[in-house]
């Protein structure tokens, strides 16, 4: 077998097999295959595809590149949610205690902030005190407490995919939908749930610009996770415009507790229900529903009986975080450095761009540039209107919050530039596009 | 400027400008950019293209990385000649002379069998103490005197193309049209001839299987051309069968003195009608004629004067051949393990596959497997009978000449399966299919 041929095979549009892709990429990730073959080939995948089996392959041989985390001995269903990332994106946090709060376990390893989108152990962090780098003995005894755990994903998880991944990023093979599929299947697969439950994004603030790339990918996903033996169910959601009212780290974990304690603002009506429309699909994988009205069902009445909220302060607990303390900055815990935006015109919100409240909240110390830069727990944005939202020009809109005044300076107008006005009440947003399961 | 969006403008389909050629692959040259980036960015152009001014700029960028020949004080038109390879495909050996003794001058540089096809430096070698390898004193001096020289490319003539070339190779990335143009005519530039004659093959025996192939490789070499200001006419001819009657080194130097020498085997007309139609656009693009009717006639006046062979004959002399020695083994200059192939069947021969003629020489000692492997001058085939021709069963057709009896025993079986006989004669050959021009 030869490495050029494997990538001649690809360039000419046929399916690899299983041996070819553990030829180059086992033997990329064992040092005997150079990167400039890997970084051709992914090209060619880029141009060409892959096949639900080749990913498929693709992925189990990342997966067993690393550590795959044995959670045979926890009992109940093992059910996780992935995102393809958003701004104001801040589902997990309540869905792990809801979907707890069924029966469900779910082992959620997260990221961190890059680009325009939020990172959950960046939001996690903003509570006092609480620890987001968990050994495996911790992430498992808590999971079996508290039916959750929020850990970040350990280096002795799927190497490969930091390396292949690394090599896409610089040489313009990011964007490749099986790479994509095989990087997010390989690491969901090595955190050990059996069954996973799909967020893919699409709109100005997610990594899919429009509805059919978007779909595309969650095809992929579900077929590929078919192949591997792997039950998942996808929704296509909207990510054109911020997820609830709060962009930014504590804001965030404030507005999911509200949510929990069953204060939901009238504009995290969006948020609360992607993140019931996803807890339905895990409620169905673990066998909790036999379909999604029940399911639905369940998870609301779960909701309203406030135990997710219980398990949530319990998790804060459990990793080390200060439940009282955080209780008390409810509310109060914000930058200095603040400012408010209003209306530039009257009649309605048209559009909130998220793409650009997402650029601007990194400015803000949201996100972060580098991935070793720093990030503010209080910085962020309050929407007190959305889109669909009658105003009076003037009308003040959003709060926002800076890490210093210059970057207060600097992101307000780009916030001001994200807002969009019509005379007339625009067509109300579809949150929920599609579901995409295994045929 | 960033090597990664440049990959992903090509990847995109944009044109690329100039600075960002030069960026990366002058960086490439320059070792400031990784391989694993080039590969990916030649891995986008095989899918997206390039154009003319895309490739004219990566040509001239190559053509700079090295020494450029300074042939400014060589009076005569410079035209030289370059073809896209073959079996039996001996052209260069006729036209330097021929051309030579029109007044043009022909400055070639030439290269090395590999793979099924032949290389002229390897034929001129079969020539007893004939040098290949001149300095470049010698060179332009002995173009001066003779009107021609041959030799082969130094190392400090396009190292951005040996660069290149290698990770091509490797990546599955040789195969794009626009690569394949730059890289044949930064060469021929660096060589210093003002205009070229392209050669493009196609056939089974072609690096271009197709003519349609051939042409999207012509079109492409001929425009790259005129954007740099240099005047080229490409012809299709095929190659679907070995050009002349022989194939060999000595072989096929022999097959040339012959046709020099007015001695011009009936199986060698094919050869001679390419030649003649080769030369007759090096005399025009020499100045030498206004159109092809009145170039192809002062070509075959030139031939019949004998000055070409005499040219031929003054140039082995002045690269330190031995001219008594070379006409003395004419004819006889042949390994003593020699076969006979002979007809299998009656009829017509209606095709000998040249791809399988150039592999079984391959094997017989003409070319080499790996590039530092010896070839054999003596080796080779000389055809008794090509396509068209009537025979009987058990017929002579092919006599062969192994390097060594083993090499004769495998290439047997092959040279018999690569000829093919029908019943009634075949449709004759379309030798030259096409001009392709400047715009």
């Amino acid at each position: 077998m030869r490495a050029v041929d494997i990538i001649m095979n690809k360039r000419a549009g046929k399916a690899l097999t299983r041996e070819e892709i553990e030829f180059l990429i086992g033997g990329y990730v064992a040092g005997s295959i150079p990167d400039y073959q890997v970084s051709a080939w992914a090209m060619a995948v880029f141009f060409r595809g892959m096949t639900p089996l080749e990913t498929a392959a693709l992925t189990d041989l990342m997966l067993h590149s690393g550590e795959v985390m044995d959670l045979s001995d926890v009992s109940g269903p093992l059910v996780d949610k992935h995102s393809t990332g958003g701004v104001g994106d801040k589902t997990s946090l309540i869905l792990a205690p809801l979907a707890a709060a069924l029966g469900i376990r779910d082992p959620m390893m997260s990221g961190r902030a890059l680009g325009h989108t939020g990172g959950t152990l960046d939001k996690l962090e903003a509570i006092p005190g609480y620890r987001t780098s968990l050994t495996k003995e911790e992430f498992k005894n808590i999971l079996i407490k508290d039916g959750f755990a929020m850990t970040g994903q350990t280096k002795e998880i799927v190497p490969a995919d930091r390396l292949l991944y690394s090599l896409r990023d610089v040489t313009g093979t990011v964007e490749s939908i099986p790479l994509i599929t095989a990087s997010i299947l390989s690491k969901k697969a090595a955190e050990g749930a059996g069954a996973l439950v799909l967020d893919v994004k699409y709109g100005s603030g997610a990594f899919m610009k429009n509805a059919d790339d978007g779909e595309k990918l969650a095809r992929s996903m579900v077929d590929t996770g078919k192949a591997m033996g792997k039950k998942i169910i996808a929704l296509l959601t909207d990510m054109d415009e911020p997820l609830g009212n709060m962009v930014g780290n504590f804001l965030e974990v404030e507005e999911c507790y509200n949510c929990l304690d069953g204060k939901i603002d009238r504009l995290s009506a969006d948020l609360m229900e992607v993140t019931l429309e996803l807890a339905a699909r895990m409620a169905i994988l673990g066998g909790k529903a036999k379909d999604t009205a029940e399911a639905r069902k369940i998870c609301e009445a779960a909701l309203a009986s406030g135990k997710p909220k219980e398990l949530f302060l319990a998790n804060i607990k459990s990793q080390g975080g200060d439940v009282e303390k955080f209780l008390s900055l409810l509310g109060t815990y914000r930058s200095p450095h603040h400012a408010e935006i209003k209306a530039a015109s009257g009649g309605y919100i048209s559009r909130i761009d998220a793409w650009k409240i997402g650029h601007a909240a990194v400015g803000l110390g949201v996100g972060r540039n580098r991935s070793d830069d720093p990030v503010s727990p209080t910085a962020g944005l309050q929407f007190l209107r959305k889109s669909g939202d009658p105003v009076k020009k003037g009308d003040m809109i959003i709060n926002v919050w800076g890490k210093d005044p210059a970057s207060l300076d600097e992101a307000l107008p780009r916030i001001a530039e994200a807002v969009e006005y019509s005379p007339s009440a625009p067509p109300p947003r579809t949150l929920i596009l599609k579901e995409v399961t295994a045929i």
